[in-house]
C-alpha cells in the first residue's frame, strides 16, 4: 500500500503517543467542531493492530481508528478516521480505508460499518464514493437518512 | 455466578438497547457528573459479547462494559461499570467484575486494565477492594497517582 502514497508519506500502525497528536490537530481538520470526546485514549491503546496513521515525517497528515467488532464476527467498525485539509482529495483516505477494509477481508470480515454526522457533507460524500451505502435511518436531514438521538440527545447520525 | 445475585436480579450480556437504558441514569448514579460522552453506542453494539447488564425485572440494576484488547493479547479492559445508588455495597459490582475476570482467565488474557477519575472515591476504594493496584502516574492528587490530561486538558485518570 505505501507505494501508493505520495512521496514523504508513510503510513504505519498507531500507537498510544499518537493520541495526543490526533487531539491536538481534530478542532482545526474539523472545521472548528470539537470532536475530543470521541476519542478517549483506550482507542489509541488496544485498537492499534487494526488502526493507522499517515505521516510526513513527524508530521500527523491522517489516520483510521478502527476494529474487528468482537461481538460481531462478520463486522469491522471504523469508529474514526481524517486526513489533513491540504491532504484531502489526493486518495490519502482511500488508502488508509483499503487497507482496512483488506484486514477485515483476511478476518473474514465482509460487512464495515462507519457513523457521520449529518452536518459533515464531506465524510458522507467520501463514503458513498468508496462504496458504502446510507441504512435507512427513522429521519431525514438534507435529504440524507439519519438515526435521531444516536449516541445521547440531539445528535443525529448518517449510519452507514 | 447467577446463583449469588439477591433475588429478584438477574445477570445478562448486555444488547444494543441497553445503550439507551444506561444512558438515562447515568446522571443519577454519578451524583450529577454527566458522563455520556463516554459511552458512544458502539459500545454497545460491538462488545456485547464482554459486557453484562444485571436487571430486576425491566429495571437496570448494573452494568459493566468490558473488552477483550485486541491489540494487546494479554489483557481486558474495562471501560464502564456502575450499580444503581440504592444497591451499592451488596457485592453486585463484584460479581460483574467477577464475570468479566473469568472471561479474561478463560481466554489467557492476565491483566486487567481499568480507569477512573481521582474525584470518584468510591471508584478508586471498590477497585482497591477488589484486587486492582493503582498505577503510577505523573502527578497526585489527594493522595493518590493519576495521570493528567489522560484523555483531554484536565482530565486527570486513576489507572488500574
Amino acid at each position: 500500500m505505501n507505494q501508493k502514497l505520495p512521496n514523504g508519506l508513510k503510513m504505519r500502525n498507531s500507537e498510544p503517543s499518537d493520541h495526543q497528536k490526533i487531539i491536538n490537530v481534530l478542532k482545526e481538520w474539523w472545521g472548528g467542531r470539537d470532536l475530543t470526546w470521541m476519542l478517549p485514549k483506550l482507542f489509541l491503546i488496544h485498537f492499534n493492530n487494526t488502526s493507522f496513521v499517515i505521516e510526513k515525517r513527524d508530521e500527523l497528515i491522517a489516520f483510521l481508528i478502527g476494529f474487528l467488532s468482537p461481538a460481531r464476527p462478520k463486522e469491522g467498525y471504523i469508529h474514526f478516521a481524517g486526513v489533513h485539509p491540504d491532504y484531502r482529495g489526493i486518495g490519502i483516505g482511500g488508502l488508509l480505508y483499503n487497507r482496512f477494509f483488506k484486514i477485515c477481508k483476511e478476518n473474514g470480515r465482509d460487512t464495515i460499518r462507519a457513523c457521520t454526522s449529518p452536518v459533515n457533507k464531506g465524510s458522507i460524500e467520501f463514503h458513498k464514493k468508496i462504496g458504502f451505502n446510507v441504512l435507512k435511518g427513522n429521519a431525514e436531514i438534507g435529504g440524507i437518512q439519519v438515526t435521531l438521538d444516536y449516541n445521547k440527545p440531539n445528535d443525529p447520525k448518517v449510519l452507514f
